[in-house]
């Protein structure tokens, strides 16, 4: 099941994707359906209802397979609909692991870069864009804006000293995050925070897709082209902290919630990994892939 | 002016304080005294609203200090209402300054730390609690907790690309922040998050003071004692990067929006700057003490 937040005639939805070419709106098909409003009016308090939403949305979606001449109040072909971030305004800073690859930990800067904890930093949820939207240059700001293609988790359980056995049971689903970086303010203001958190740098999107469709997190491609150009190809399963260990790591003394989002960290390819630098330029657009995620796109302003 | 968000039969309320010892419950004045609704339920919200609802509280003010045989339902005794943390729940990360008095750069390490430009972190808005709660010592996690008094500003009026002789205009007030830290945590993982954001390691309060109350926001005194023992004596006049430069600095790309709260950094004298080191242990009492804003006091549990 892939989760949207879908954006039509101006109102924003939750949204169910459905045969990869249309999307159904949950609320409203619970309305016309079953005359019910219990789906809130954001993705991000569906996922604070936990695995009782993700099965009356897999109610919601046998029920609006069926032939129903109304069926266009409440379901829309995907191509008329804006996907916006899944969660627009997390409802606090997304929490970011640095240097979770060797060979990226590497390549920005040498062996004795690679960490023996996980390095945690945040984004400002004033950072969060969609897939789509453009990313803005901050040519005032930065001369070294450089993407990350990163497999992000979504916890949907709340709840502290979670150990590892248990962590999937605190998770919702995952999507893509771009923690796109000013790598020349990470590196003037040695917390990553200021480099990290410029307004649009962290598209996110385009879907949720609940853990019930990705049998092993642990094993996914992330691609990351610009203009078409490979440059980043990994696989989550070099990362050297897991997920499982990430949000045991995070929670032993720090309370996790519903809606939280972690982004895993970036494998190798950025663009300060290449000789000369490639970093980013107006223009420019950067695609990130995870299976069975899909593609998040965006281009620079 | 002196804003709270106070606690009274388990209902929270935004509070004017009144001659030291009594705090208005300003939605109630309001609906009794003119019959109108227009003040919000919390204080972030009242804050986003800007100079206007500090006009309209003073109004209140005025007019509830009026003979008036009901006041006993808007006026109650202070020491009858608990005070809560002024922000209970920030909308984002408590963001955070580092090393921003020379004397505390040095005791940290050596001269080699004070910074060149502002390090700047956050902290999870989980880990914020209020005046006289109590700290958790999370023994399972830290060996080695330590406290931070700081002085906090609270902005009123989002915005990019502030300069710092417009800085004020976005300011909406200030309050007092222990950035409690685990020492050992903020070490092993680099990148200060996870160090700085133990559940309830942020006790912030007891008030937020209006900026039309504070001179001088760079002559105040910082003073923090542990046990009544004086550890920390400062002026803010010694920040190395003062208020209007950090928002300025901060808000160069990312927007500010009305309700974060920025902590400004702590002068010398932290537990870790002693030999040996000095670390709170359960059962000490911190207080910090920034005129006019007051003391906030908490123990560690």
């Amino acid at each position: 099941m892939k989760f949207a937040t879908g954006e039509l005639n101006s109102r924003k939805f939750v949204g169910l994707i459905m045969d990869d070419d249309k999307i159904l709106d949950l609320q409203k098909a619970e309305k016309k359906l079953f005359e019910l409003e219990t789906i809130p009016g954001s993705l991000i308090e569906c996922i604070q209802k936990g695995e009782k939403f993700v099965a009356h949305a897999g109610q919601l979606a046998e029920w609006a397979k069926k032939p129903n001449d109304e069926s266009g109040s409440f379901m829309y072909a995907l191509s008329d609909v804006k996907l916006c971030a899944p969660i627009p305004r997390p409802s606090k800073n997304v929490i970011c692991i640095g240097k979770n690859y060797r060979d990226h930990a590497v390549e920005m800067g040498s062996e004795a870069d690679i960490p023996e904890h996980p390095m945690v930093f945040t984004k400002a949820p004033t950072s969060v864009t969609g897939h789509g939207e453009t990313v803005k240059s901050h040519l005032d700001a930065t001369e070294q804006l450089d993407y990350e293609g990163e497999l992000a988790v979504i916890i949907s359980k709340s709840g502290s000293h979670i150990s590892k056995e248990n962590a999937l049971d605190h998770i919702f689903g995952y999507t893509i995050v771009n923690d796109i970086t000013a790598r020349d303010l990470q590196k003037k203001h040695k917390q990553f925070f200021i480099g990290k958190s410029l307004d649009t740098t962290c598209p996110m999107g385009p879907v949720i897709v609940h853990k019930s469709a990705v049998s092993d997190p642990q094993s996914l491609k992330v691609e990351t082209r610009v203009n078409g150009e490979l440059r980043q190809s990994g696989s989550t399963g070099d990362m050297i902290f897991p997920i499982a260990e990430l949000i045991e790591t995070l929670s032993k003394g720090m309370t996790l919630e519903a809606g939280d989002i972690i982004a895993t960290g970036t494998p190798a390819g950025v663009g300060k990994g290449f000789q000369p630098p490639k970093f980013l330029k107006p223009g420019d657009r950067v695609d990130i892939t995870i299976e069975p995620i899909g593609t998040l796109s965006n281009q620079i302003g």
